[in-house]
């Protein structure tokens, strides 16, 4: 595909492009392209969001979530119940949670998920430091928030297993048939979990 | 999806991302985690290509391709032929036709393709500039290698109606089953195009 009379400022930002997640060469170009000719301002604006970012954010000091200082917002928020710790994988999970409205506890964000085939052990996600922040002594119950695919479910086996163990009170979000559908085009490991986990009304 | 508490470097991150070609909230999202959390080199390295394309490329005097110099490598070539001149709609199907290292002639660069709905009509590709370049006594012939789109047919028909009153000889890439493959996994429309120019053998 490249042609080696292309200019170098134009392979290297292809280049840097494909390092995003699921970008590859063709895409890369798509984008180089559309910046270099449809949006100069979006290129300039990319480039500056990125130098801000990288030298502007830093990881929580008690959650592990994205902030600009120290402590985030949100752990530094004095009405938030301190008992309740919710685990979740990604900052996008956190705001899913937070957009029920219906949670006042804390959060851990691990930034990933176990994959030992990834090479994503407990030592890589810090499971030392989550362990540490569950049993901080105000802590009574940690909440499991984890995907439930495969690696998500090994996530939250592992976590439970290690805060079980150290007496701290661990759940995890209800498997279930989602809110307004219909049984009929609902998976069968879905209706199966629902029908397992069914409760007296 | 996004909640007030996060910092603003990062959702100015994610909307500058959600500029770039198909990529919405999450992905964007998606795209901001990976390079905070796992590859911030690739984060730095992006600003800086961005930085540097938009400062150091500029369209080439001849072709329109993006170069570093006011006129290009390939355009600069003194060995090239230049009474051919293929005009393609974009750097990357240019990179397609010089990887057949079957074409030696120069090429224009529309960076687009004519769609009166979207805003890009004539004046916008610039339609006068191909003309004076393809009339400017030296090019024999115009090879039309727009895409088989509908979008990239009508700006072939139009350009060679434009050409062709000018007096310039203009051709237009072979319609055909594709090298190596089965005539019954080809889909009807290209198999009628290849019946309807048959050739003698």
């Amino acid at each position: 595909m490249s042609s080696s009379s292309e200019p170098q400022p134009l392979l290297a930002l292809v280049e840097a492009l494909r390092r995003l997640p699921s970008v590859g060469e063709r895409t890369a170009r798509r984008m180089a392209y559309h910046l270099l000719q449809h949006d100069l301002k979006a290129a300039q604006q990319l480039g500056q969001a990125l130098t801000d970012a990288v030298q502007r954010l830093q990881h929580c000091q008690l959650c592990n979530g994205f902030t600009e200082t120290p402590v985030c917002a949100t752990c530094d928020h004095t009405e938030r119940e301190a008992s309740l710790l919710c685990i979740v994988e990604t900052p996008a999970d956190q705001n899913s949670i937070e957009a029920t409205r219906g949670y006042q506890g804390l959060y851990y964000v691990l930034m990933g998920s176990l994959a030992p085939l990834e090479g994503r052990g407990p030592d890589e996600l810090d499971f030392d430091r989550v362990l540490e922040r569950a049993t901080n002594g105000v802590v009574q119950e940690v909440i499991l928030a984890t995907n439930f695919t495969a690696e998500g479910e090994t996530t939250a086996h592992y976590l439970g297993e290690a805060l079980r163990v150290k007496g701290i009170k661990v759940t995890r979000l209800a498997r279930g048939v989602p809110a307004g559908s219909e049984i009929e085009y609902v998976d069968a490991g879905t209706v199966a979990w629902a029908l397992l986990e069914r409760k007296p009304t």
